[in-house]
């Protein structure tokens, strides 16, 4: 069967699902080499170290965050990006509630359920 | 040369690009196999029909826009998504201004410059 989203992907119709305290995602399009995820922080979350084989670019939607790319770390801000090489580790922690549009090469099948 | 952005991408230090009327954008984050851009849209402005070999994922940062993909048009607002398959012919016009997140596998090399 074939890995791909719906066209349109509607905040109100996607499902959301909690990753951490404070911390939950909708998946908002995919197909085998792309998918873009919604992660939505509370302050004072963190998203914890972790690394993966897939390169990831991300925007931060809204909100402030405290993000460690390897030894870097860099406040960034609404508007400002991040780029992960595959199997860097990385992390983030949420200075102010907000969202991060994350994505991926290839799709994060870890994400997509059974 | 390696393809690839800085690692943190500040929107007070990536560069402008002017791509039509009332529309600008700015490359947050690139690697060969993925590449993310923010598109900036004024209220009325357009990002006409076109079609290229990525496969593109798409989010409402902010505003809201009626997205043609294909055949099949929704309107859209900050929060949803989009996913275009490769060589589907898609546009939008902005009915609020806002910003559009664009995400590409692989890499647009038309969108950098020599």
């Amino acid at each position: 069967m074939a890995t791909k989203s719906k066209t349109f992907i509607l905040e109100g119709q996607a499902a959301w699902e909690q990753t951490g305290e404070g911390v939950r995602r909708q998946i908002m399009g995919y197909s085998e080499q792309l998918m873009l995820v919604k992660v939505e922080f509370q302050q004072g979350s963190v998203g914890a170290m972790h690394e993966h084989p897939h390169a990831q670019a991300s925007y931060v939607a809204s909100g402030k965050f405290e993000v460690q790319i390897g030894e870097a770390k860099q406040t960034l801000a609404c508007g400002d990006g991040f780029f992960v090489e595959p199997n860097v580790p990385h992390g983030v922690r949420c200075l102010e509630a907000g969202v991060l549009v994350d994505t991926f090469t290839p799709v994060r099948r870890d994400f997509l359920k059974a």
